[in-house]
């Protein structure tokens, strides 16, 4: 006999949470096709030299690769680096602008620990193949209809420019330590006042120069007092101009489409550690949730690796995992599809039983037949146990009179009503 | 610069397959669903010695397995062993009899060929924790409810038992002969008379039994014609005569249901290679289709090597990827969710087309806006090209007015109307 368990740092769910987050899954799916983002899945399986082409030590340390027969695969790790190769692979077949979303599995041989998995979803949604500002509100605005599709409404998305510290930077000519200022700013939440002085010193900055980035870094607020506070610096440099723009252009486009002023916020700290980020960028965050639930960003060239056609775009990612953890938490749904349960009183009336059952299903009621004549307890103890809300009687004197019993599991009352009466019924009580 | 392509054996679908593809899974979730059927999911990597416990050499062989740390890993390669395994691993979280659904992808190391992939995805239906036929039954009417959403009505399920063979050799003290001729019996189809009568031969059947066993297996029909039929033989043998009374409450259950006759048909030539397979055994034809797109049958116990419960139970497997190159064939579907697509004239308009894009959203039309004020050629090309169905104009008229311009693709009739009344207009355009 061998132990029935998955390896270390890898998660399945029971049917309870599994519904749960099919929901879940299913709602942003709606979201973002309502944006007309066209569905998309890779191949799990990748070339090693072709999924790791850009890839360094820390990244290609935590992915699962091996040879079979003559070839060296690798897992899937994230879905920007499959899409990158798809665009690529597929450039002539598809119509570009390119607006896709993906929902799916990813693999890192992370260190397990709790709440990090080797297994988890990614949910992306990108248009790539445009320099538009359209773009950075369409990818908005579809991760926000996402978040309040699953009842998420006090989401704020913080928003910056990486040409506004970039543009800073070069109008003192220090363009050449961006990459590392906009990376310890990015570690800003995470450290003390002390701890950031410190890396922007490491970074090369002076100490003037480090109190100004700090000053500037601490804007935030609306289209209008932000971009006021950035005009007011008196800063005439071309890169950050037209970061301030583009801000301005993006908060005109959100308001348009009714995004509320709590829902966000131009806020300078955001800087996005990744490199390959080149203008928007911006983080979700739920209210009283000091982490972000997604983030995402402009990038200038998506498929630099792969082809020489330029693909620039903007992406973001929703954490599927850690925004299921929140669901998770108030999920008080049942462990069963079913609507009702069908309690089998005895071998003989099993035809009425599948009668009415198709019945019920031909009206999409969602019916299960219990299978097998255990005693009536334990059926009405499994619809119990499964969350199942109604039972459905059909005995003896219900099949004589073409009749049924409907039992509300929760208040224990029950109704007995016509065959033909009885889709009106059930679905009245079930709604 | 590298080459972008997945490796050999691996399938990916362009949008407008995708689409189609995603629009099955949902049907037949929905299918399973209105059955009570819960959808799992389990893990694609699982621990090589549980995954590969009941293993021989030949599928073995075909596992991608490999080691990372100090983990000996296996890719998912059916959806039996995981449900096994999960049965066993949540045994007393769960609430038996289980049923569940799972549509997921396995990956086996095949010879790549046309239509035969690495990595494909499977469905898989089972109620595990049961020996009532009522299992049978509803397996069976979930897979036919499966078929029938995606508009395959010309499906036939072909039933046997393996217990009538069985217990016609057991009658004539040949049961230990029993799997390897039901083995060669599955292979009638591919086989030519003569073969089928050597394979019997090898099988260690006589030449007069070879002869008994072909004439048994012919026998087809109605559930009143094969029982008559088989009761005529005058065998009274108790496997056999369970069989007979199983095939019979089966049949019963399934007219009960409004089973058309041609929807289901005894077929004692079904046999299912599969050692596992201990009753009744089905395969799913469609019309015109010598190949099977499904199969199942009942199994005694699924989680022998992981556990010392017994759950014996009964599942049914599509086949999802060559279900979907039916699908495929007449795909003359889009290659977007857009149902329309707002043209972009200019950038000082983009407000207003944002808020039509927000009203027509937050009613529930997929709407996509242009990303990029290209010339209205290039959009209208880009519309076609994805088989968006409308176009909205959004000019300055429109705005100024607050309307806005319905233009159908296919015909080419515009029609303008006030922005309170474009969501009943395209409603009705796009049903």
């Amino acid at each position: 006999m061998i132990t029935p368990k998955t390896p270390p740092g890898f998660n399945e769910l029971l049917p309870k949470d599994q519904i749960a987050f099919n929901a879940m899954v299913s709602r942003i799916r709606t979201a973002y096709e309502l944006s007309g983002f066209t569905p998309l899945e890779t191949s799990a399986l990748e070339l090693a030299d072709v999924l790791l082409a850009k890839e360094d030590g820390e990244t290609a340390k935590q992915v699962y690769r091996f040879t079979k027969g003559d070839t060296d695969y690798a897992l899937r790790f994230d879905l920007t680096v499959p899409l990158a190769r798809y665009a690529a692979e597929h450039y002539h077949e598809l119509a570009f602008p390119f607006r896709r979303y993906q929902i799916q599995e990813v693999w890192r041989a992370e260190k397990p620990q709790a709440g990090r998995f080797r297994q988890f979803y990614q949910c992306d949604v990108d248009i790539i193949g445009t320099d538009s500002v359209i773009a950075e509100a369409e990818v908005i605005l579809a991760a926000r209809n996402a978040y309040q599709s699953l009842g998420l409404k006090n989401i704020t998305f913080r928003i910056s420019h990486r040409g506004i510290i970039g543009g800073f930077l070069a109008d003192r000519k220090l363009d050449r330590l961006s990459t590392d200022v906009l990376r310890a700013i990015d570690k800003m939440d995470k450290l003390s006042g002390s701890e950031i002085s410190n890396e922007l010193k490491k970074a090369g900055l002076s100490n003037k120069d480090s109190k100004d980035i700090l000053s500037l870094v601490s804007i935030q607020g609306t289209t209008k007092e932000v971009t006021k506070q950035l005009s007011d610096l008196g800063i005439n440099q071309s890169e950050f101009n037209n970061a301030i723009q583009n801000l301005e252009e993006l908060g005109k486009l959100l308001k348009a489409s009714g995004m509320k002023p709590s829902e966000y916020i131009f806020d300078l700290r955001i800087a996005r550690g990744f490199d390959y980020y080149t203008g928007v960028v911006f983080e979700m965050f739920l209210l009283g949730n000091r982490s972000s639930v997604g983030s995402g960003g402009r990038y200038d060239n998506l498929v630099s690796h792969y082809s020489k056609e330029k693909l620039s775009g903007v992406g973001a990612s929703i954490g599927l995992s850690r925004l299921f953890s929140v669901i998770k938490e108030k999920n008080t749904g049942p462990s069963s599809p079913a609507q009702a349960l069908i309690i089998v009183f005895s071998e003989n009336l099993l035809p009425y039983c599948f009668e009415v059952a198709s019945l019920l299903r031909d009206n999409n009621i969602n019916v299960e037949i219990y299978p097998g004549a255990a005693k009536p307890a334990k059926q009405l103890s499994y619809a119990n146990k499964l969350g199942i809300p109604f039972v459905l009687l059909c005995g003896e004197n219900e099949e004589k009179k073409r009749q049924v019993t409907i039992k509300n599991m929760k208040s224990g009352k029950q109704i007995t009503a016509s065959l033909s009466s009885a889709v009106k019924k059930i679905k009245s009580l079930v709604a």
